[in-house]
């Protein structure tokens, strides 16, 4: 009767899955995002299959093409799960203080700097040898192992409760670096296969316009909601903090998004601003349900996209756990380097919360299979490396919080509004 | 570099045509729905063209088949509309309670069944002659005035406080009635398109089907929660209470769309499930968010999807301007009738309340046009037909209500915790 009764369906398996991973994860004293994770993997398109089939609706909508249908499906999935990662951004950037930030600065800098250094540097060195294989291969694969991915790592500090720690404000603030430099690698592997150049001009202006935009948002944005207040008393319209920032959420996210940074970059940016004004816990207070609402369509998303059935070829396998080692240990040493001068654990911390590559690396790995520099089962083996770099930060981060003998300021943030509202 | 920066940009400009709309027609004091329906237009494909287009990422994910993408955001825009009137639904059916729809449940019955007699039966008669072209069209049309869409009367009546009002109630049971009511005659005329003939077994199984599940989630299930409360403590996740009650909401949205149902009568008697709970109020005030950022989609884009061109053909316009004379007069008549013994005004309000068409028309009609059984400017006028029976609908409704003598209702309403929170 309706073309969207199969994606309705969908919508709802995918919330019950995420409930139910939850409930159990939580009785296990796991993690709940790793539920969430693994509930994707089991009821998607590779496994159980219960989410992903388009239903005759929608194949009559793209005229019997069963194909279109199912790319739409995986489009329509992709923009629900994007939002769900911008909601939680923008709440973590709610939670976040531009001065808290700044005080990190400079750490988080040279966090990003090296924890983009030596996976690429390292990963083209190792990496190249490891697949007896000509430069340009190795050059993406190390491009590839560049960027973190911060949504699982953030979700994780909430749920933990310590996203106000230092080595949680040095994360937030390297993430955003980081991506900085993995969209500037990007452009010049990009231009080398390509091309076979690279134009320094043009990836100045790609730095250019990105610098631009983070610096605009948090030093001017930030600078002008501290000083000036968000001054909405005018506006007629319903509850229009909370519309303005949504607004700044949705607009930021997307500008982000077409200058070549992540989404959730200009996500938790637009936090960042409205973290400075007076309304700030209230707009915490709206934002919780709709980040309870969607950010598990996210994970169950991303986890509904691994293909487990590559972990099943050997070769593909061994190649791919040691490229996920080699991912590991040079984001944990660069990092890691970074963060020297401060106790071993928060810089296991930091080093661990880095870890998780998503998006940015699988672009990277598509673009170099898409211009033939890459064959598949390298494809393949980022794809393997990125889902095992996300899987081990939760129960890892975890122990190094729960083992914590200096952590008093997890039961502090509880006491943020936040806090006292039904725990996250 | 990511195939949704133009989704998220279209999300961005339809949030804030709906923002800047909705301040305007405060300003204008007029119904803030109206803003963001004709903000829809405006920016629609049909005239600005400011969403819509899908963009070179999307593009190439159908590889390069611009009419499948367009498809793709077609049905991407469709389930997001269809999110946002859930929500809506959902939220008003949270504030409705079961006992006092019962108290109006015979009225209600009443004027749903001559709500949908009417329009039916003297469109049928009317509309014959008027076409002067064979029976099944004259059906087809009658069919198409039948089932009303009461997505925006509930939205102007949340605006004006006055959900609990007995007309409200009135129309929101009759909603559900006149649902069913017209799954059935889409059955009927189905049949006697497709195979010239009805089956009443079939018939009856598909109304069996309708009642049963409507009467089982009213009934049993809220009164199971009355009864025994929702009981939720033994859960570890978070936020237990307001986890379910979104699970109940996907899933019986999903289970009315599956059995022929509109996904929002299943919303709504989700929310008159919840409405039972001792954490209503609390269920109530972490929804708010969440309708604040979904239901302007579904204003916005259905107005998008509205072709004004049409209204530039004389001779469908003046045909559409019949037929919406029609329909309007034959749903307040039915409606009135059944009203009879009320006040004029309830009377005036709950006809009026009634009248907005929407989806189900135009499946009625798109359901004809593939048949062969009407053509398509009969098409266009049903499309016509249900655009100026929705926008005739706030401005009448709050005229109604505005006058209205005998309205403390309005200020008690204020007093639920809902409208302790930033007005909606």
């Amino acid at each position: 009767m309706n073309a969207s009764v199969g994606l309705l369906y969908d919508l709802f398996v995918i919330f019950l899955a995420a409930k139910i991973a939850a409930e159990v994860f939580e009785r296990l004293h796991q993690p709940p995002v790793i539920g969430e994770l693994l509930a994707g993997v089991l009821i998607g398109p590779y496994a159980l299959g219960l989410i992903g089939q388009p239903d005759a609706g929608l194949i009559a909508l793209f005229g019997g093409n069963v194909a279109a249908a199912e790319e739409a499906i995986e489009a329509i999935y992709h923009l629900i799960a994007e939002l769900g990662v911008i909601v939680l951004l923008f709440f973590v950037g709610l939670e976040t203080r531009v001065a808290d930030m700044l005080r990190v600065g400079g750490r988080a800098a040279l966090v990003a700097v090296l924890g983009v250094v030596a996976p690429f540097v390292l990963g083209f060195a190792l990496v190249g040898p490891l697949l007896g294989h000509p430069q340009l291969e190795a050059i993406f694969v190390g491009a590839a192992l560049v960027a973190t991915s911060v949504g699982i790592t953030a979700r994780v500090l909430r749920d933990l409760g310590v996203i106000a720690s230092v080595e949680s404000r040095i994360i937030l603030g390297a993430a955003v670096i980081d991506d900085i430099l993995a969209m500037i690698i990007l452009a010049i592997v990009a231009g080398l296969a390509t091309t076979g150049s690279v134009s320094a001009l043009q990836i100045g202006l790609i730095a250019g316009q990105a610098v631009l935009f983070t610096g605009f948002v948090v030093l001017v944005g930030s600078g002008a909601v501290r000083r000036f207040g968000l001054h909405l008393d005018a506006l007629r319209m319903d509850n229009a903090p909370f519309a303005v920032a949504l607004l700044a959420m949705l607009g930021l996210a997307a500008l982000a998004a077409s200058i070549g940074l992540a989404a959730i970059i200009g996500a938790f940016l637009a936090g960042m601003v409205f973290a400075e004004a007076n309304e700030r816990y209230e707009l915490e207070r709206q934002a919780l349900p709709i980040y309870q609402f969607l950010v598990p369509f996210f994970f169950v998303i991303t986890g509904s996209q691994v293909n487990w059935r590559l972990f099943l070829d050997g070769g593909i396998l061994g190649l791919a756990l040691a490229i996920t080692l080699v991912a590991l240990l040079t984001k944990l040493g660069g990092c890691g380097l970074g963060m020297l001068g401060y106790r071993w654990r928060s810089v296991a911390i930091v080093g661990v919360g880095m870890a998780p590559r998503g998006e940015v690396g699988l672009i990277v790995a598509s673009l170099g299979l898409s211009l033939g520099a890459i064959p598949s089962e390298v494809f393949g083996v980022v794809v393997i490396m990125s889902v095992l770099t996300t899987l081990v930060v939760p129960p890892v981060l975890r122990l190094l919080y729960a083992r914590d003998p200096a952590r008093p300021h997890a039961a502090e943030d509880r006491t943020s509004p936040a806090g006292l509202l039904p725990e996250l």
